[in-house]
Formats: C-alpha cells, sequence, structure tokens
C-alpha cells in the first residue's frame, strides 16, 4: 500500500462532542466485533448516562427483541424489532501512579496523539502526562479487533515513568452491567435506553475472567473473557463485585523503564457456538498460545492482501486519497464474515439504525466486496440464504401466497420496520437482492453457488413480483409499494422498482434455463415447487412492465403520480429544516415534488440500458433541482451519474461532499456511528464514476475520466480468475492484467482482449 | 307516537353475550350521561376483569389524555390522544331478604322482562324471583336518564315480597374506583385497561354522598353525588371505605306491601362548571325539590316532542317499524346537548373507539336532525366552532401556512388518530363539516349563526383545500389524501374527496357575497386575515377541480389509480376473514380494487348534481360489486342510491340490512356500543332513500317510492318555520304543512306550493 495508510489526531480535543466522534472514527472492529473508542480509563463522567458515554462493543448479528409499538395494531403490522445489544465492557484499565490515578482530564496532558494504522490494523493512543504532583509518564495504547482471529480484541498498555520510580497499581476490569442507549428524540435512531443483556455467571479460571450473558427474549447467549497479561513481577489479585471481575496488578516502576501489559478480551456468542463458554476458553487458549506479535504480523498480512486486492489509489490530492482508504478500511473493518450477519449501516463503529441491515448492503456496499473480495460478497449472499424461510413467512404477512419478500430492516431476518409505508413496502429490496446475485455471478460466473443457493433466492423473490403487480390495459403495473426516496411512499409503478423487477424477471429466466438441466435444479425445483408456467409468467410480466415516461418531459417520472405533485423550491427551506423527515409531516413530505435521496436516478446507474442516454440526461437534469441528499446515500449516486453523462466537474464536487462525510463529520450524526453505504459509495464514484466500470452480462466495461484537480487514479477488478489493475492518466489508461487469465474488456464502448497490459490514449 | 314504542325482553338470557349485549341495548342515555344497563345487585363475578364486566357510565366529552406509541416518531404523529372515560359508579344496589341476597345468578327467576320504555324515556326490569329458601318477591327496576335534567339519573327500585314478612336490608352504593376496558386484539377500539380517573375525595353532607374525582393529564375533575330516598320506616347507616360510599338501610318487609328505594344520581364536571362540586349540590338539591313522577313527566313530554317532530312511521311492517324508533330513540339519547362534546360512533353506549367523534356526526347523524330539531344540529356547529382554534394548529402540523383541517377523530378537538394514513389524511373532514354547515344554512336559513360562526369554519377550511391542491395541466389536482374508504389510502384526486371540496369553495364563495356587506364579516375578516384574492382562489380553485372519469366504465373512478389495480372477488374470501383490516396487511388490501364503504358512491349521495344519472347507475353497479361492508356506516347509503337509481328490491334489502343491525347484532360487536351513525342511517334511508328528500340550494326536493311490503310510511321535515308530514302510499303522496308558512317544494321534478295539502299521485 501506498500513500498514506495512517489517519491521526496530533491534538486531541477533550470535549464531549470530539471524544465522541472519536470514539466512532477510531473504532475498532473486524466484522465480527466492533469496540468504539473509549478511554481505557474512563472519561470524566464515566458512565454517566445523562452524557451518554456508554462504554459500547457489539458483536454483529447479536440480537435482543424489543416491542414495537403500533399506534393502532393493524394487521400485519411488526409489534417486535431486533436490535444491536452492547456487550461486555471489556476495555477498562485504571493506571495509579504511586496512588495518583491517570486521567485525560487531571494533570497535564503534554503531548496526546491518536492514531489510527490502516496497514497494521491498529488504533494507536500516545499520551505524555504530568500528574498534579509533578510524575511525568509516557503511556502508549495499542488496540487491534484482529482478523486473523475474528473473537479477539487487544489492548497493549505501555507505561513509561520519565521521571519517577514508585509503585505502581493496575486495575484492569472486566464488566458485565452494560446497557444500550439512544437518542430518543430521533426517530432514525432506537429511542429505548434499556438493559437487555443480564449477566448469568461471572468466573475467574487459570486467571482468565468468563463473563456469561443471556438476553431474555431472543434466548441468546453470549461469553466474553478476559485475560491480562503483565510482562514484569508483580502481585496480582481479582476482585469479582456484582459482575464486574477486576484484576488488580502490584507493581513498581522504574524510571525509564517501561512497563507492559497485554489484556486480551475474546468474544463468543450462542448463535455460532453450541456452547460459548467453553468456545471462548478455547479461542482464549488460541489467542494466548501466540506471542502478540505473532497477531500482529497476521493483522498486517490481512490487511496487506486486502489492499493489494482493490489498489485503489489517487494521485494528486493526497486528502481525498487518505480519505478514500480510510473508508475502505471501515468497509473491511465492518463487514460481516459469516453466514450468521451482514453488514450495517453504521458497521460495527455505533449502534444508530439499532445495528439493523438494510438495502445498503446490496445496493452499496457489496459491489465492492464483489469485484475485489467476491468470497465476501459470497458470504453476504449466504446470509440472505440463511435468512430466506423468515422472508417466506414475511411474504404470507403481506399477503402473498408464494415467494419470500425480505424484509427492510433486519438483523436475524424478520422484519423490523416500525413505519412500514417506508419500511415494508419497500418492495425494492427483493429486486436489490437479486440483483447483488446476479452481479455476483457476472462476476465469478460461480454457477455452483447459484445453483445451491442463489437461484433459490431469486426465483422465491421474483414470484413476489407477479402476485404483487397486475396486468392493467396490456402492460404490467406494480401498484402500493415505496421506492428509494423515503419522501414519496406507497406509490404506483415506481420506476426504480418496475425496471429492477423487469430485470429481476429476465435473470430469473436466464438462471432457470442456465441450470435447468443440473440435478441440483430438480431437487429445488421440488422444493420450491416452481412451476414452468410461473417462469412463462415471469417472462410475460418483464415483457409487459409498465415503465413510466413523461412525453412531454422525456424523463422517467418517479411514479405514476409525481409529476402532478407540488413543486418545493429546495431554497425556499429554511437550513435548520433539514433533515425534512425531521420536521415536515409525511403527507406534507409525500405530496410534493422533492426526493430524500435518487431514485429515478439510482435505477438509471444500476440499469443504465434500460432507458436512452437522452432520457438519463433529462432525468439527472430534473431530479438533481428536487434531491434535498438527506440520505448520506445519496450524493455518490449523483456523482456517478454525472461521471456518466459527461458532468465531469459536477461529478468531482458530488464525490468530494461525499467522500469526507464522516471525517467532516458532514450529517452531524457521525457520534451515532460511520456511514458505511456512504463510504462504499465513495469508492463506487471512483470506480463507476470516473472509471466508468459496468459489470453487465455482455462483460466488462469501461469508459474513464479523469478528475481535473488528480494527476492520475487507478483501481483493481477481480473478474472471474482475473485481477485487473486501472490506471487513468490524462492522456491514457492503462489496463494491466495482474494475475489469471486474458480477459474481454470494453473501453469507451471498444471491445478489447487484454492479456497482459493495454494502453489506450484518452485524447 | 303510535306504534310500538317499547323495545323489550320477555325472557332474560344470563350468559355473559346476552348480558353484555343488553348492556347496550338497554343503557340510558340523555346525550351528557350515558350509563350501561348493569344489574344494580351486580353479576356473578361482579369486577371481574377476565369477564370484562366493568360497570360504566360516561360523560360525553369528559376525557383523560393517553400516550400514543408511534413505532417510528416521525414528526407530526400523533403522540397523545384522548380517551372517554368510565366514570364513578352510581349503580349498585343490594338488597338482601332475610339475609338472602338478591341475584339473577341464585335461587330461581320466575319470570324476568327487561323493557325500553321509549315514550317514557326509561328501562324497567321486573323480576318475580324465589331465594334458595323459597322466599318469593316481585322486584321492578326503573332507570332513567333525564332530558329534563341532563346531571341526573334515577334508579326507582321496588320490591313486593309476595309470601313473607321479614328483615330487608338495602346496600346501595357509589363507589368512585372504577376502570377503563379494552380489547387489546381489535384495532378499531382501544386497546388499554387502565385506572385513569382518581378519586380526590369522598364525604357525605345532608345524607347526600360525594365523589369528586380527577384525572392526572387532562387535569379534570367529576363530581358525583347519591342520595338514597327509602320510602317506609328504616334505620340508616353510611360507610365510606376506600371511596366507596354505601348507604344501608335495616327496614321491615311486609307481605303484599311494596317497598319503594329512589336512588338519585347526580353527574358533574369541570368542563361545564367552574366548581363540579357545588353545582353537584345544586343539581341534587334541583333534582330533590320535586317529585320523581315529576321529572317522569318532563322525559313523556320531551320525548313526545321529539316523536312529533320526526314523526316516521312504517305502515304494513310492524317489526321494521319498531326498529326505526329503537334507532331514533338512541340518536336522541347519544347526541350532545351543548358545546362542549358532540355525539361518538357509539353515543354514550360504550366505549368503543375511545368515545372519539368521527365525520359520522357531520355525514350521517347531523342531516337527521339538521331537518327534524336544527337547534341540535346547530349546537354540533358549535362544537365545531368551540374547537376551531385546535384545527388550526393541527393545520400547521400538518404544513399548512393558514386555515384549519379539523382532527379524523378526537374529543376535546386535537388529532387522536394513531394511524395517519386512514386519520388525519382524510381531508374530507373539512369538506364535510363545511357540507353540514351548509346543510344547516340550507334547512333553516338562519344567516345569523352563519355570520357569527358558521362562516369563520366555512373559510378556515377552504383554505386548506386550495394549501393541499396545486394545478396540474389546468386542473386543480389534490394529492396524497385518503377518502372515506380505508381500504384505500393516501391516493390522488379521491373523487370523493374533490367534488366535495369544489361544493365546499364553491359555497365559501357564495357565502362571502352572502355576507360580505354586514358588520360582522368586517370583524371576521380582520380575524383571520381573509384577501379577496383568496377568495378568487376558492373560485378557481373550485372551477378547474379535477374529477376523475373513465371514458371506458363511464364512471368516477374512486381515485386516480383505482381502477388500475388488481380484482379481488369478494366471493374467494373466506368469510371468517371479515372485516378484512383485521386479517390482511394494509398494502394488501390498499392494491386491490376492494372498499370498505362507499366512497364514490358516498359521493354521488351527496352532491348528485355532479354527474349524470348515467355515471352515478354505472358507478353503483361496479362498486356495488367491490364494496365489503365492512363499515356499519355502508348499507344505508347503497340502500339510498339504489333508491334513487330505481332499484327499489335492492334499496329495501340494503336498508333491511342495515335497520336492526344492533338489535340483531350483525356486527358482533354491539356489546362495544351501538353504532349510532349506522342508526342515523337507517333513517336516511327512508328519508333520502324511499322518500327521495334532497335539501338544495333550489329549494326542498322529493321523490318517493314505497317498498313492496309496505302499506304506507311517514315522516316529517322542518325547513325555515315550517313542518312539513309527508306520506307515502301506494297510490300517492300526501304533503302535509303541519306548520308554518306555505313553502315551494319540488316532487318528481316538479315545483309545487304547499299550502295546507298537496295529493300527488303515484300512479
Amino acid at each position: 500500500m501506498k500513500g498514506s495508510g495512517v489517519y491521526e489526531l496530533r491534538e486531541l480535543k477533550l470535549d464531549k462532542y470530539n471524544l465522541k466522534i472519536n470514539e466512532t472514527l477510531f473504532h475498532n472492529a473486524n466484522g465480527y466485533i466492533g469496540i468504539r473508542y473509549d478511554f481505557e480509563e474512563g472519561y470524566e463522567k464515566r458512565y454517566s448516562r445523562e452524557d451518554q458515554f456508554v462504554p459500547s462493543q457489539y458483536i454483529n448479528g447479536f440480537y435482543e427483541y424489543l416491542e414495537i409499538n403500533q399506534a393502532e395494531k393493524l394487521y400485519g403490522l411488526v409489534e417486535e424489532k431486533q436490535i444491536m445489544l452492547n456487550i461486555a465492557n471489556t476495555q477498562s484499565i485504571k493506571i495509579f501512579l504511586d496512588g495518583e490515578e491517570f486521567s485525560m482530564f487531571s494533570g497535564t496532558i503534554l503531548a496526546g496523539r491518536l492514531c489510527l494504522d490502516m496497514e497494521r490494523g491498529i488504533t494507536v493512543r500516545n499520551v505524555a502526562w504530568r500528574s498534579p504532583k509533578g510524575k511525568e509518564v509516557y503511556i502508549a495504547i495499542t488496540r487491534m479487533a484482529s482478523f486473523h482471529q475474528l473473537s479477539l480484541f487487544t489492548i497493549e498498555y505501555e507505561v513509561l515513568p520519565q521521571n519517577f520510580s514508585g509503585d505502581i497499581l493496575i486495575e484492569s476490569s472486566h464488566n458485565g452491567n452494560v446497557l444500550n442507549y439512544a437518542d430518543p428524540e430521533d426517530p432514525r435512531i432506537s429511542d429505548e435506553v434499556i438493559h437487555c443483556l443480564k449477566p448469568l455467571s461471572c468466573q475467574i479460571k487459570d486467571e482468565v475472567t468468563y463473563i456469561t450473558s443471556r438476553t431474555s427474549k431472543s434466548d441468546l447467549e453470549v461469553c466474553t473473557c478476559v485475560k491480562n497479561v503483565l510482562c514484569q513481577g508483580h502481585q496480582k489479585e481479582f476482585i469479582i463485585d456484582n459482575n464486574n471481575a477486576t484484576c488488580r496488578f502490584h507493581t513498581t516502576a522504574k524510571q525509564g523503564k517501561k512497563i507492559r501489559l497485554i489484556k486480551y478480551a475474546v468474544f463468543c456468542d450462542s448463535i455460532r457456538n453450541e456452547n460459548c463458554r467453553s468456545k471462548a476458553e478455547l479461542e482464549m487458549a488460541r489467542a494466548l498460545s501466540v506471542p502478540l506479535e505473532y497477531l500482529y504480523e497476521r493483522q498486517e498480512e490481512y490487511l496487506a492482501d486486502y489492499w493489494n486486492n482493490c489498489g485503489i489509489e489517487i494521485e494528486g490530492d493526497e486528502e481525498l486519497n487518505s480519505a478514500m482508504r480510510f473508508n475502505l478500511y471501515q468497509l473491511i473493518q465492518s463487514v460481516g464474515k459469516d453466514r450468521y450477519c451482514n453488514v450495517a449501516p453504521k458497521g460495527l463503529s455505533g449502534d444508530g439504525y439499532e445495528g439493523h441491515y438494510f438495502w445498503d448492503s446490496e445496493m452499496y456496499i457489496q459491489p465492492f466486496f464483489t469485484i475485489t473480495k467476491p468470497d465476501i460478497s459470497r458470504n453476504l449472499i449466504e446470509y440472505r440464504y440463511r435468512t430466506l424461510d423468515m422472508a417466506r413467512e414475511n411474504a404470507r404477512v403481506l399477503g402473498h401466497k408464494s415467494g419470500a419478500l425480505y424484509p427492510w430492516r433486519t438483523i436475524m431476518g424478520r422484519e423490523c420496520s416500525g413505519y412500514f409505508p417506508s419500511g415494508s413496502a419497500q418492495y425494492h429490496i427483493n429486486g436489490d437482492i437479486a440483483y447483488s446475485i446476479i452481479a455476483y455471478f457476472l462476476a465469478t460466473k460461480d454457477i455452483g453457488f447459484i445453483q445451491e443457493k442463489g437461484a433459490e433466492i431469486v426465483f422465491e423473490t421474483a414470484r413476489i413480483w407477479t402476485d404483487v403487480g397486475n396486468f392493467h390495459e396490456g402492460k404490467f403495473y406494480i401498484n402500493d409499494v415505496s421506492g428509494p426516496d423515503e419522501y414519496t411512499c406507497i406509490v404506483n409503478n415506481n420506476y426504480y422498482t418496475n425496471v429492477l423487477a423487469q430485470y429481476h424477471l429476465n435473470w430469473a429466466v436466464k438462471i432457470y434455463d442456465l441450470i435447468k438441466t443440473t440435478e441440483s435444479f430438480n431437487r429445488l425445483v421440488q422444493k420450491i415447487n416452481l412451476k414452468k408456467d410461473e417462469i412463462e409468467g415471469f417472462k410475460r410480466a418483464a415483457e409487459f412492465m409498465y415503465l413510466p415516461y413523461d412525453e412531454g418531459l422525456k424523463i422517467n417520472p418517479q411514479d405514476d403520480s409525481f409529476l402532478q405533485k407540488k413543486r418545493w423550491d429546495i431554497k425556499d427551506i429554511p437550513k435548520e429544516n433539514f433533515p425534512l423527515l425531521m420536521h415536515y409531516h409525511p403527507l406534507h413530505l409525500y405530496r410534493h415534488q422533492i426526493s430524500k435521496q435518487p431514485d429515478t436516478i439510482m435505477a438509471h446507474f444500476i440499469l443504465e440500458d434500460a432507458q436512452s442516454e437522452e432520457t438519463m440526461l433529462n432525468s439527472f437534469n430534473y431530479y438533481e433541482k428536487i434531491t434535498t441528499h438527506c440520505s448520506s446515500l445519496s450524493p455518490c449516486i449523483f456523482s456517478i451519474m454525472a461521471a456518466r453523462l459527461g458532468m465531469e466537474d459536477k461529478a468531482f464536487a458530488y464525490f468530494e461532499n461525499t467522500v469526507r462525510l464522516d471525517l467532516l463529520d458532514k450529517q452531524k450524526n457521525t457520534i451515532d456511528g460511520l456511514h458505511i453505504a456512504n463510504m462504499s459509495g465513495s469508492y463506487m464514484a471512483i470506480v463507476y464514476g470516473f472509471g466508468g466500470f459496468r459489470l453487465k452480462e455482455r462483460g466488462v466495461f469501461f469508459a474513464p475520466i479523469l478528475p481535473r484537480l488528480w494527476t492520475a487514479y487507478k483501481f483493481k477488478i477481480r473478474i472471474e480468475d482475473s485481477r485487473i489493475m486501472v490506471r487513468v492518466r490524462k492522456e491514457e489508461c492503462v489496463f494491466t492484467l495482474e494475475s489469471g487469465s486474458p480477459k474481454i474488456i470494453f473501453v469507451y464502448g471498444k471491445k478489447y482482449l487484454l492479456e497482459k497490459k493495454l494502453i489506450i490514449s484518452r485524447t
């Protein structure tokens, strides 16, 4: 990895806002566990509920059920949701220097630095501190969520006495008493502050503390275990009090001699393990069986491979280059690594949106992995496959006699949408999932996986389209669904939904034809009772799919009635009224031509061949004026389409707006967690936007442009067995086959065979 | 009053179902208080929560606030509702015959009868009872909610020992500990069981017990007071225990000599009275200042006038005639008599729908009063006037900068809709209220009231139309509202809404022209800042109002997209799945051509001149097939329109189906209270349906038909200063001017001057 692999703050601001921003930006995660960056020694008011400083650590896919109170209990409304839980706190370490407790809020910080090293996969805090009584220490704290051993989180805590020798007391705790917190005023996040996880036992065995906790409704268990290793002579005692196990070390400091504590924390849950307690014991033994340095090496190795796979680099703008790396680093931190989980909008950096998985996964995050690390993409599909039965149940609730309808938001597979018009009504989730499976197939040609699992999802979800829609005047209509734009809900013939359903149905037929002679196909047909005439039905619905088009404006209307609604000039809306959903009644939003995020424009991006260039350009110009970008999913798509339609400067402006969204806390909610889909969106803005990359049935397409301010940029794409490096400069694009067999590629519409290297002039 | 003025049960069934049905059917009410028919001596398991036997007594318009939990707290969603409260129980009377307690569930009922006397305005229970030890008594209990003194409820309790003499103990209680109950499984009614009303004090003064209770959130007080008068020698003691005041009488029974107890209960609330405690004292003194017989006479007098005013009678079908009288009796029991209340869908017979007021008042109940007892109609408008400020606030919440939007459901004026798509989105409530004011004006020509109050409502509500709608392609569109049919929500250009808005806007202009030269007009213009160009805007919106019309079917579509939706044959729906809203997800309902109740057909009824005869007939035939009548508001309108369109037998069938809905418990929910709007609807089915009555700007219209099975029917209409009696026989209709000045009437389209009597041949 070239370029800056480090994101650091050279000056630590200790106000509440910055502390909470840093909790998010410097969190450690590996797709299984996520640990927010809490100071080990605590804040000024530790655990203060008013200040909402709750040390937070999560397990991806681990949940509790909570009741949803529906104001009117209509049939089928969701009455129970899942929430991601805060797991036992393993972070706390207090240190006392001759009785003086180290704290960032007492004494003097002589120097302070917080650093995220994205090559080594660690965060480091360096503090030079003078105690109130004048003792000076240098403290370095290194935290890692291991990619090599997903259950493992380590803290390496080094103390170097600068001007004194004396008694040192270290208290390292492992606390099973945890809360979940949230902001009751914001509908976008959970509104409960509750004690969900109840400690069952707190034990010590071989100097390892084990806390096993259980949820009361979802009936899940989690075991955390902690081992503290102090690498010098000491006396040690354990104190267990109310499910808080503290290991207390008494040792001696010598001026100039480093004291080193390693705190190993292991997280194991009962979703993945039959016995999470005994599994935790094994995992701890595994962690302790190698030196910490070995784990650091594996971490670096894992990331080297990761960076090499995506290989993105911007030349000529180091700031944006760093921001892009930061974003990609967060993607690998966030994405689930097994079929028990997916990737939440905030990843594992915060519990905004309650840790639910949305369409973000398939439409924003998965595209990155599909073309750089397809095994992860397959894993994300495995997660959907694992929850297919619940999608079937959900379809029954919505009144569909067959097929599967995926939930709009979920952790374990059941719908968690409290407000269905901008939740369960978003039937496009089915198309999004199918789209991601098709993309995976196009990138990998992994027909075995399609036969085994992908096809079942594609068929079952396709069935919903033919059931939800109906023929009217010779056309196939899809009524009463919501598209991606949540400022206009429950509409008829949402263009995005219809054009995606058409693609989905066509692919269901293709997949049918591709696998119909295989043995696994027969098993599938029996299992889901798939009839030949259903496939005919898919074909017919796709062929006659109604795609709204306005002859006057020569655009695709967002839905049947969007263009007849009132206009509302965004310039007339007071700034403090954004995001609009916090300041206007849904009906007020629904009856205006105003969009939260791209809807038709999103359709133009993912299915560009469904309409003419002219229509796309008109649509872009039309919808751009009425899109508020209240969603962080918005600017990246506008960037991509601006690039696609030749508006290079506009594309760059949108890109710039999106790439540092969390680093600059642009939406003022980074404290709740990162905007992972936006981060992946910024990747897409380079590869799909500037790079003009498209993955189609006919092959892979490129049409690179180069932002004016850049010297060059590059990225890598994995197609089937090959990895292609693309480097775009002012004069030329260079395509290099880094590995694998030669591939046909299309560049600016022309077909080439890429054997080793291909240089295509841009002038 | 001729014909049966009595509804009676000659055999009392004592199973839970029948007891609860009778609680509703035999309740006593006068528009201010309502007392369900609970046995004074209690049931088998008195107060059993499991069996939901909660003695219930209500005050119209008296409420507590309850939180509404919104699953997602979007801006403007209602988070607090009002509920009608159960007021202190004044019904309980226990009697012990030589120690044996009288109960309908012990000993032997030798004869039992329950009777509602609609001429005298009382309910009577007669029981001949043999105690387990063989003592026989005859008990007669008469209950009255006084129309003469609205605060007063009386129980006259007579005991006649048949075969014994001995000690009698009577315990008459007054209990301040009351609960509200409801069925948590039914979204149509409240789902909380709660203790809302907290007793503050329980006192005795001059042998009257006073219980004052207070709500905790709405900060209202109610005082109930009870006086027991035993008309023979006795010893008396009072026991007060935990806000339950019992008066205990020890007396002696002599065989053949009647013992008579009169229990007076007075209800006073702090909404209407500054000091409800002292007002209760005055009201009790008032009740006690006259003999009970005097109150009975006033009751009879009040009702004689009432029956004479509406004068409805069916000859040739005594059963339907009785049912009609039963219905009209319930209307006068239910309707509010002051501006602090209105009329709830269940009247004061039960707390279904939480005692909220809906459009039922204006579109179903008020039409009856407008043409028979217009002072009550004016009162209902006064209620809306009183809550106009809250309608203004509600409009602001929905995003309208001026004007007033009435809440879809409310008690004290603030919106209580938990689920806005079939609640607040029903903007037609504004048109309904304006329509009722216009009808009141047409019937009374009471321009003074219009100037003073009516116009302000009409203007303020009209403003919403021009703000919610917008011009599109030269037409005025109203997007994203819901019509009366709650099986299709949030639609564009709902025909009912648009055609009603057009009528409303046109009338706003007419009223403007009518009153613009008056002094009160100037005050009004200043108060609401009404601009001349707003009136121009009303005119323009009305003129260009878009009224959807389908050229192929030659019908008015229910809304822009109704006809493009899936069909769903009602015959295919299993019987147990009705009402559909209890068995299908809203989205499933929304995307089918299926209606809960008349929507376009309702529009055709109230505004028949807005479309051609042919369109109305086609619409009727079209919508009839897809209407489920899941609402009790439905069949009466179909009856009226069937009559209007010449389908006499069909009109009669719908009428028959609607007129005895509660007497036969057709919807299986009469236990929750009567269906008052349906009852008024059955009246409309005779007057507007068979009688062909219409109230228009041009005059009053009649076009009577006679159901095949009837000999004749008659009704009376009050127009301005006159009362017209209409009698329809096979051969002729006879119009008699009972009082007032001669009037022009239209019969079968021809204009006549009714001076004394007019006989028009029907052959």
